[in-house]
């Protein structure tokens, strides 16, 4: 299919859904509508509509929500959200577009000064959208107050036209998201009533007079929400169908002999296609464990935070941040690792994997860049070490947040394990992981501290730093997911089958990130070599095991065929017919061949009196 | 462009290549040809001509080079190398093509006998090619004997009409290399004269008897060459490409604030940012100089090889096999961390770093998947590991391989650094690289052989181990690298100021190995913790220092803006008006929105009635 095509049919799938929904009833959070959005993940448009009303929900007052939510969801408007600039990213206070408040007609003028201030990726912007929410510095009597969100008309509800002021359009061909049109929009001096200002933590008077409701911080929790709900559905979802597909494929595909007397062997039966695929697999489940409780931490915080109790604010963006950028990293990483260990056939689109791989790839940037991000968190990390360091021994007047409790209590200085066995215990890695993760932000801090004694000025020795700081912050992140898959495998006490199998993907998670990471558990002796060893020796014994239950471990996603979209991944294992078939349907193939009487003939006969 | 248009322009462009070099008189090897090709690199087709080639100089009698190798350059025949199948890849041995010699005619019959012994991926097959050198299992008088190549013909000299018996045609979209068209042959009993079998490792007489002139590897010969010769020429232009583009967008983008007082930052300015580009730039120069000293050692043992004197071949074979596998894996890696460090430009296609990502990532798999590769140069590795200890301290009959010469003399068991600059020593770090490599091969090896003394089958041993010897190939791949750059900055004595930066990249290359794989140096106490910190402190500090050369380093690859087809990476820095520019050509913006009157329209006054 064309772009033009895929977009089309793309926009056609929501059509339908929205459709379908209204008649059957589904409300927004009907698990029917979760499973038919998870089955058409990234193949239906006007997604950003979720992401608009995200922003209204967290930014809006109770009236702005009721208003404008209610025209979302009935798919009166389509919204999006426009915040990244063509000359500006993840720095929220770097953007340009500006909304100066006009009292004399209590207007909001909204305005982009020069050509980077252009809003430039916002999905479904280019072709689709009616609204957007617009995120500007807000000027009041001259007076600038940060960035504020509006909500602001793109084009006519009548006939789609741009309305006055409006430039608006596609930014050209993407690695992937090929059905989206993610788009640009300039807006030169346009007017929305005062009303169109998300006011829930701040607002302008009709005289100008600017008040806040909240903290400095309180723009971010839309981005936050987003985030978070991201995990789940948005990112997730790419990592565990490659799995699927990567994994169906290895037991059907026959290479080399493990024997020579035996015939060729099922890819799956050797050991490096195990060390591939099968910490991915682990990853897919510590991930949904790790987004479902980020989930209710968040769904506990929420209302807190619209109520103006900023008190969970920087954890929940700490982490939420923190784990969006672990979480896209791994399963890029993952997605790609699955495309790879298919060979030749992964690099055919005919796969499915080569579009999972760059769905994956695109979450490591939207919703914040992921370097940015994890320096967030580890800013928080540092800021909780030295309030532990200033009342130690002590409990501290307010206790630390649940997920850096464990700042407060170191554990013992060395690793007790004594055998590969001991490896295969919760409590053990679980341990290590929060020793490595303490020591890297201790390092961290040391490092930064000691420059600012030697001198150097707070900033230069932050950025002097940031890449020991980074490193901090992706142990801890580590740490967190494998806390929060272990406390989730031991509330599986009433289903013991359940629980074993899980327990294994629980251990081989740990192990795997111990091993990949095996410099920093010896750096000061946590670990010895003999028992990083032990712990090699416990991983790689794990893998047969899981091998045995892989099959039933990818079926349990309970993606459809027709969702996967793969020739590879089908359930019916009928990998090398689907190939040569869909291969056969190939335009090329159909098609007269445009470069022969141009250019191949006239190449190959240009020697001919010669011959 | 449709993927028709791609593929026109693809085969226009070689067309007017070679018109152009006729006219000038370019010879194949020139430096004005080398030139054309390199910036042409990955949108000109026909290039498996060069592969086809390859593999009649290396398999073929001085006949048949005399006679196929002129109608390839004079391009009277366009040929491709069609070894790998639908169902079978990396594993020569299980290729089902059969050619069974009928001594009635003195012809080869060549047949796909089942559906997954078609031949599946040969560049240029799919629309493009009139021949083929086609793998297939001989069979003289009821006798198998293993895989020869077959010249066969494909397509009428005439019309371009598939000849009698073969079925052929494309594969279908892939995840890049959109312009090629990669294709499929199924072969139903086609004969080709005895001729037509490539001869100088073994040959059929006309009464059908099989005489073998060359070893069981010679075979392998064909891949061999392609391998080093893609190592320079197909596969780091990509990540020097993308190199300058993302360095290059790194001084011109400008994000958030060193100091709050300060404008906002060259991006480049960031440590984090140094420390995804730097290490990237560092490897352009190593595997340049790598792939400079193994094509000096693959031509001065082709013509023994050729003279049926294979002493070299084993060891040619293992180390050009492993340096493709790690060339391509660090160049697919390095051209993503390229990619991702442009934030979301770099998942714009303007920005020319996807095409890039994918045409290097695909490398990691054709020629040969790397896994495999690896475990190959393991397994020469294990060999030579356990022929030093066959005959400790005394030398052996025959010197060793000189990569390997490292394995008989170990270096010291502690190493002696005491201060960060210690570390940037080319001496210290390259023993270090030697004694970790060496103590993997030892420690991979020691498992395997513990594994079968307790009873553990030898290929079952292999299987339990193979993700062991892997981290040993790995590790001498990377002594390799650093040697060889080492050796090459060492002969640059008369360019002091061109020696001094390319010290710094050496360092910086060498150090950046040490501290992604610190456990391995961590493991037998060869560092200490203290010294990886040196050896962090050492890396962090040539970070700032390569940066003022960045720009330079880059420029030096000579890459003009043509070739580099990026919005992001022109010499002028014009970036963002370029990428506007570009959009703004996009046929999105030019073409009427096919979704608006089917459905978004209906879908926003679907709730019409209740406004």
């Amino acid at each position: 299919m064309t772009q033009d095509e895929q977009y089309e049919a793309a926009v056609q799938k929501k059509f339908h859904l929205e459709i379908l929904a209204r008649h059957l009833g589904w409300s927004l959070d009907s698990p029917e509508r979760n499973y038919a959005e998870r089955a058409l993940s990234g193949y239906a448009n006007l997604n950003l509509q979720g992401i608009a009303m995200n922003a209204i929900r967290s930014l809006g007052s109770d009236e702005q929500i009721a208003k404008w939510v209610q025209l979302c969801k009935n798919f009166q408007i389509i919204a999006t959200y426009a915040q990244t600039e063509l000359g500006h990213g993840t720095n929220l206070r770097g953007l340009e577009t500006e909304a100066t408040y006009d009292a004399a007609t209590q207007e909001f003028v909204i305005h982009s000064p020069t050509m980077t201030a252009t809003k430039w990726w916002p999905g479904d912007l280019g072709r689709s959208v009616t609204h957007a929410v617009v995120l500007a510095q807000l000027i009041c009597s001259g007076v600038q107050h940060g960035m504020h969100a509006f909500i602001v008309p793109i084009r006519s509800l009548q006939d789609h036209t741009p309305l006055p002021g409006i430039t608006v359009g596609d930014i050209g061909p993407k690695m992937g998201l090929e059905p989206v049109d993610n788009g640009f929009l300039r807006l030169n001096h346009v007017r929305v009533p005062r009303e169109n200002m998300l006011s829930r933590f701040a607002e302008v008077l009709p005289d100008g007079t600017y008040r806040r409701l909240g903290t400095a911080q309180s723009n971010y929790l839309a981005m936050l929400m987003t985030r978070v709900w991201l995990l789940s559905t948005g990112i997730l979802p790419y990592l565990q169908k490659s799995c699927v597909i990567a994994v169906r494929y290895s037991v059907i595909r026959h290479q080399s002999h493990l024997r020579p007397s035996d015939p060729e062997a099922k890819i799956l039966d050797y050991q490096t296609q195990q060390q591939k695929l099968l910490p991915q697999l682990a990853m897919s489940y510590a991930f949904h464990f790790l987004a479902t409780s980020l989930l209710e931490f968040f769904h506990s915080s929420f209302n807190a935070i619209l109520n103006r109790d900023f008190s969970l604010l920087p954890e929940l963006h700490a982490l939420s941040s923190g784990m969006k950028a672990m979480v896209s990293d791994f399963c890029a990483q993952g997605t790609e690792i699955c495309r790879r260990a298919c060979g030749g056939h992964g690099y055919s689109k005919l796969s499915g994997l080569p579009t999972l791989v760059t769905q994956a790839i695109a979450s490591c940037t939207y919703e914040g860049e992921n370097t940015v991000l994890y320096l967030q968190l580890a800013r928080f990390l540092m800021k909780i070490y030295l309030q532990v360091q200033l009342s130690p021994g002590s409990t501290p007047q307010k206790p630390l947040p649940w997920s850096v409790r464990y700042l407060a209590t170191p554990g013992p200085a060395r690793c007790t394990a004594q055998t590969a066995a001991h490896f295969l215990c919760p409590d053990l890695y679980t341990t290590a992981w929060a020793h490595v993760s303490f020591r890297l932000i201790k390092d961290a801090v040391h490092h930064t501290q000691t420059l600012m004694r030697s001198g150097v000025d707070q900033h230069d020795a932050w950025n002097q730093t940031a890449v020991i700081h980074l490193q901090a912050a992706k142990a801890h992140c580590y740490y967190i997911t494998v806390r929060s898959f272990k406390e989730a495998v031991e509330k599986l006490d009433n289903e013991p089958a359940i629980q074993q199998v899980l327990r294994c993907l629980c251990d081989l998670y740990a192990l795997h990130g111990i091993l990949t990471n095996s410099g920093d558990f010896l750096h000061d002796g946590f670990l010895s070599g003999a028992q990083v060893d032990m712990a090699r020796t416990a991983f790689l014994d794990l893998l047969p095991l899981i091998r045995k239950d892989a099959i039933f471990l990818t079926d349990a996603f309970d993606f459809t065929d027709h969702c996967l979209n793969s020739a590879l991944g089908c359930y019916d294992g009928h990998v090398y017919e689907r190939l040569f078939e869909w291969a056969k349907k190939s335009p090329a193939n159909n098609k007269e061949n445009p470069a022969y009487g141009k250019y191949i003939r006239p190449l190959l006969q240009s020697w001919r009196p010669k011959l």
